[in-house]
Parts: structure tokens; sequence; C-alpha cells
């Protein structure tokens, strides 16, 4: 892809397919990767690709969630590090928790290499920030390579996760999950925030506080909103995915 | 991928996946294909993954103008030839008429792959069959290897096209096209007849007869249709798109 330039009007978009297709290229991502993704574009062209009202309310209240949470945990897979890996550390390091990478299709070359990358991020977020920002960057411990935890209700590799992450944690950031997993982390009782485009999806339907929103926009967002402090509320998910129905099917009348 | 069981409710999306997967891995997709893939997979999922009753009148619109067209063409590509090739097949030999390989990254290997990949199919399918059948299915050509034909209005690789197929063409059915290969092709006076699950789309919106249906389930139903001997109707393009848009519009209140 050549230089997309400034006045775009999917700059954005098309700079996410360029990133992702170099990652693809260097081994980071799973296969089924690129068509998740696509999946993902044509619902955010359907919301306009921008963090609506309502996305913005259900960020807030992830983010109150895990700065209330005992054992937080944010979970990355290939996509989301790619695409929003700097946003989930610098919103990890004002909650104070680790990072676990956790991949559908788990291999050792893959998991390594993300957990490298999401190390190199924080070496440079670290190299643009004050001394103290600079400390709790680095103090953001990215889990993943000890697979000795399990998510108790699945099987074989889908299973497996790191104990002192997903395993003991009471609240989840899990942005692009899998439906199977998505309903075994909430069947173990643990609150499963998600990051989903599609507002119909299993996860999406299944989490309990779901953000409708493109993955790099929302967690940017939550760094935001973070530090502002927010508390829970009593939170009707139901609604939201709604309220990102309506406008994708408002923008169905575009034509 | 593993085995998905025959209970999963997206098995048939599933397995469409798994087939691209492989077949990227083979050689026979372009890198934006997966992307293209999961773009149709957001738009299918809102359409709730069936053909609906619009989608059929276009396809029997399709059918109907196809049987009565002089020179008839069905120009595939990657994926097309990857989820609906056998399809194709099929009902290019009720037609009677040829399949053109055509594709927008064009390389002489991906035509070779391509070309042999339905060839494979046709002798797959015509084993399966009685011997009037199979005398049909082996009858229809594969085109697309002798590139001595030009779509005018286009410039470079795009333009490149099959003489004795889409250059002759008066009727051409064209799944996944681009919108500016169907803008030229319509400019040509051709009735360009499009699969496309994105009823916003400009190839949607171009097209004289537009299917909103997924490829492998459109040209299924293409098959069976074909053999009622429809006939062309007064179309209105611009109502079926507003029925699929109404169903997309309508999948807010699955939830």
């Amino acid at each position: 892809m050549g230089k997309i330039p400034d006045s775009h009007p999917r700059k954005a978009s098309l700079l996410a397919r360029a990133k992702l297709t170099q990652a693809g290229r260097e081994g980071l991502l799973a296969e089924s990767a690129m068509i998740a993704h696509g999946r993902g574009e044509a619902f955010d062209y359907l919301l306009g690709e921008k963090t609506s009202d309502s996305a913005k309310t259900a960020i807030k209240e992830c983010a109150a969630r895990l700065l209330a949470a005992k054992n937080p945990i944010v979970s990355m897979n290939g996509n989301t590090t790619v695409l929003a890996g700097k946003q989930a550390i610098r919103a990890a390091a004002i909650i104070g928790c680790p990072i676990e990478v956790n991949i559908y299709y788990r291999t050792p070359e893959r998991m390594e290499k993300l957990i490298a990358a999401l190390e190199s991020m924080k070496e440079k977020i670290a190299a643009e920030v004050d001394e103290e920002t600079k400390a709790s960057v680095m103090a953001v411990e990215i889990l993943g390579a000890n697979a000795d935890g399990k998510i108790d209700g699945l099987e074989g590799p889908r299973s497996i996760c790191s104990r002192k992450g997903i395993e003991s944690a009471d609240v989840v950031l899990v942005p692009l999950e899998d439906g199977d997993r998505c309903e075994a982390l909430v069947a173990l009782g643990k609150q499963v925030l998600v990051v989903d485009l599609n507002p119909l999806s299993r996860t999406a339907r299944t989490a309990t506080v779901t953000i409708v929103d493109e993955v790099a926009r929302a967690l940017g967002e939550m760094e935001e909103l973070l530090l502002q402090n927010p508390q829970p509320t009593d939170w009707d998910n139901q609604k939201t995915l709604r309220e990102a129905l309506e406008i994708i099917s408002d923008s169905s009348k575009r034509i």
C-alpha cells in the first residue's frame, strides 16, 4: 500500500489494514485474523467509524469496573496487540494491572512475538513520558509465557491461561473475544468487559459490559476516562447493544 | 481449524472461512481476499445468514436474463472460485455458457491455479452425475488463460479479459465485482448481474441486477431456478437494494 494522504476520509481504517497486513507477514497473527478484521471494518463502516455517545458510556463503565476490581487483567490477542497495544499498555499503567497475551490459535512462536511486541511498545511509550508515568508503564507486567492456568469449562489450547492473570482475575477486559471463551469466563463468575464491533455477536450479548467500538479508539478513550476516576453503575448491557443496533439501522437508510 | 460440529449454528460460515484460509495457503487468493471475506461475513450476519425472499427474486431474474442472453458469461475470481466454484459450474452447465477466470490482482500463477481448481471441480461434479449432465458439465469451457480481450474504459491489468468471454458477452454474471469494473461493464452496454452482500457498495448500486446474498447460497439457489426456465421482467434494482437494507435495519430488533 502506498502513502495514504492525510485528507483521505478513511485514513485511520486504511492505516489499520496496512498495519495488520504487515503484522501478518511478520507472523504475529492467526490466519483468520484478516477475516475478523474485515468483519470489524464492515461494522465500523455502518457505525460511521466513530465512537458513539453510547459506546463512550460503556467505556466509562469498563474504566470504573477495572479501577474497582481486586485483580483486574487486560487480555490481548494478535489483532488487538497490533491495533491497540500502546493504548492497552497506557490503560493498564493507570489501572495498575498486568496484561496477558492470550490467543485462540496458540503457538509458542506467536506468543513469543506478541509478548516481545508489547515489551517493545512499553519501551517506546516510556521514552515519551515523564518519570512517574514511565515507572508505571514499565511496571505493567506482560503475562502469557507461563501457561500455568486454566479456564474451567473449556477444552484444549483455548483453555490455557496464566494463573496470575486471567485465572485469578475478577474483572477481565478482553477485546475481540470469541463467544465460547466469553461464556466460560462469565460462567466462572468473572466480570467480562469486551470490545466488539458486532453488537449481535455471542460475545457482545454474553459479556457483562460490551463496548461496541473499534478497539484502538475505545482503548484510547479509556485512557482519558480512567483519569476521571469513574464509579461503577447498575449497568444495562442490553440497552447499549440496542443503541449500537439503532446506529447501524439508521446508517442503512443512507442510500 | 478443527472439525466443526454439525450442531454449530454458524457451521456454513465457519466452513467457508476454513476453505478460504486453506486456499490462501495454496496461493489462490490475493492478500486482500480475507479482509473482503470478513466484510461479507459481517453483512451476511446482519442479513441473518439466509437467502431472503427479495434475494430469491433477484436470483430468479438473473437466471432468466442468463437464459435469454446471446452470449452469457460467468466471471469468477479467487474468493468465488473457492466458495462457490462448483455451484457456478453447475449453473453454467445448465445455461450452456463458459466461465471466465478474471481477477483484480492478476498474476500468471494465480490465474493458472484458479483455472486448474475449476477444471478439477468439473471432474468431481462429472463423477457424481448422470451421463447427460456429465456431458454438459464437461462442456463448460474455463476461459481466462488467453488474455486477448480488453474492457474498454479501464486501464492496466484490470482491463484484461478474454475476447471470447467478457469482451463479447451481452450478459455478465460477476459475483463480488469491484466498483470500477462494474461501472465500465455497464457503460459498455452489457447487463451486469452481481452478487454482493453490501447493498450500499458502488457495485451493488451500479449493477443491472444485484443479488444481495452470500455467493454459494445464491449460486446454489440459481441452479434450481434455472431449471424452472424463468422469463426476464422489467426489473427495479433500487427496490431490491431497499429491501436488503430493510432486513439489515430490522436485524436490530433481533436482540
